[in-house]
């Protein structure tokens, strides 16, 4: 099986893929954009990209995309626990280290550990971890690099420390792209997007109740611009259950009447673990 | 009136806060956060976030500052239509660049105009559009930046073209914190959080009800994470009319009793343009 992901290899989104699939033959490329595309046209069986992070919220540019590719749909979530660890020349110790390279929000997501252990130590901003642990390997002086552990298995560098995130919730929830969606399992969930084109008050409220009298629970709800007007929104529902059931089933058609577009992402099993 | 805003000077924001206030003696801070520092200190009386914009959605940061600071209200909107410029050193002509630095964001906005007109040209993600200029000035080869317009008033450059972005429907909606929000006008909006401890169906659809049913429109809804568990979430509401407008009220009453937690961020006049 053939699976496409967010590159290069080492990041967060490779270490989803191995999680997904540890057989996989996985295909790096060079954005989200690039996963879909992979799919659509052969080159991958699947792909895998990032939606949802526990404390950042949503990655918009896969939302976007799911909404733009009629073509997709989503087949499994996998959802990866994320720990950014300090890599570092072998040799490097602790009280050499002088700069430490990182993507910003990494950074942002180590912030206290870093004024606890380096409160005097210059950290610079990088454009992807990935590219950190490059500038770390060629700084003239000593140096780090917060990175995922996958990078430790790809550069010639050291793990100085492991989970250095101050928030131990750290989740990144990834969903697998192919052409069709998971059958049904008994314990499963269900992503769409809609929207309307007129804007009179009660229309989301309406649409909530299709699910909610049918004691359907949401997962989440989201909203994303139309990219036509400030103030036009896609939403997006995430849902448990599975398009097929009965409820479910009703809920949608009777949004499919209400709402002037209805896309169903797919149904797929709520993650429980790499098996 | 002093007004924080994020820097540094030649930024969005900048323009943002000249847009709101052309008489603000600007302040210009490091991070959004430190904008609401500014403003709970005294440093400054008023700062100016970016909230949303048209293409990419809301800031999260700025979500999750209003959802965390108990002490800030929302006092004012102030909508800026965002126009990407193509700055050079004076003297260099389109058909001398050979490499063009902007943040991503805005190489990835203006990427049809960048294919048609600079198919050969090396493109190079910069961390911020000013970063951008200075590379550009220093380029040992001839370059070009990315950049807002205000940038040209402060840097030696010249302005090669103006609104380069594909999608001629981007703006920035940005926010205006004070200690207090503002009074009625008659034509305000409310922006409001609230989550709950408990899930069960129908929860969301029943606050959406509180407004509804009193016909209040929405104007937008949102999540974002709790920061402490994947599938938590606080939603975001912004809504027509004042939180004094005596329906607004009993809807807001009715949210507070059935919510865990609420918090209005302000009302404020809906943005009508510069005076």
């Amino acid at each position: 099986m053939r699976l496409a992901y967010l590159g290069p290899p080492g990041t967060f989104s490779e270490e989803a893929a191995l999680l997904y699939d540890p057989t996989a033959d996985t295909l790096p490329v060079p954005s989200i954009p690039a996963v879909a595309t992979a799919v659509l046209t052969g080159m991958a069986d699947q792909g895998i990209v990032p939606i949802e992070n526990s404390l950042e919220g949503s990655v918009n540019e896969t939302l976007d995309l799911l909404i733009q590719e009629p073509n997709l749909r989503i087949w499994r979530e996998v959802v990866l626990a994320i720990s950014h660890c300090l890599l570092v020349k072998p040799g490097t110790r602790h009280s050499d280290i002088q700069v430490i390279y990182s993507h910003p929000q990494a950074l942002g997501q180590c912030r206290r550990y870093l004024e606890a252990l380096f409160p005097r130590v210059r950290r610079e901003p990088a454009l992807s971890t990935v590219m950190a642990v490059e500038q770390a390997l060629q700084s003239p002086v000593p140096a780090a690099a917060i990175a995922p552990l996958r990078a430790s298995a790809l550069y010639p560098v050291e793990v100085l420390a492991r989970g250095i995130q101050d928030n131990p919730n750290n989740f990144t929830r990834f969903v697998v792209l192919a052409h069709h969606d998971h059958p049904p399992t008994g314990d499963d969930k269900t992503s769409l997007a809609f929207t309307y084109d007129i804007d009179r008050p009660g229309l989301l409220y309406e649409a909530l109740g299709f699910f909610a009298t049918r004691g359907i629970n949401l997962a989440k709800i989201e909203s994303r611009p139309t990219k036509q007007e400030l103030g036009r929104y896609i939403f997006l529902l995430d849902l448990q259950g599975h398009r097929e059931e009965e409820k479910v089933s009703e809920a949608l058609a009777d949004l499919s009447r209400q709402a002037a577009w209805v896309r169903v992402f797919g149904s797929y099993p709520r993650w429980k673990g790499a098996k």
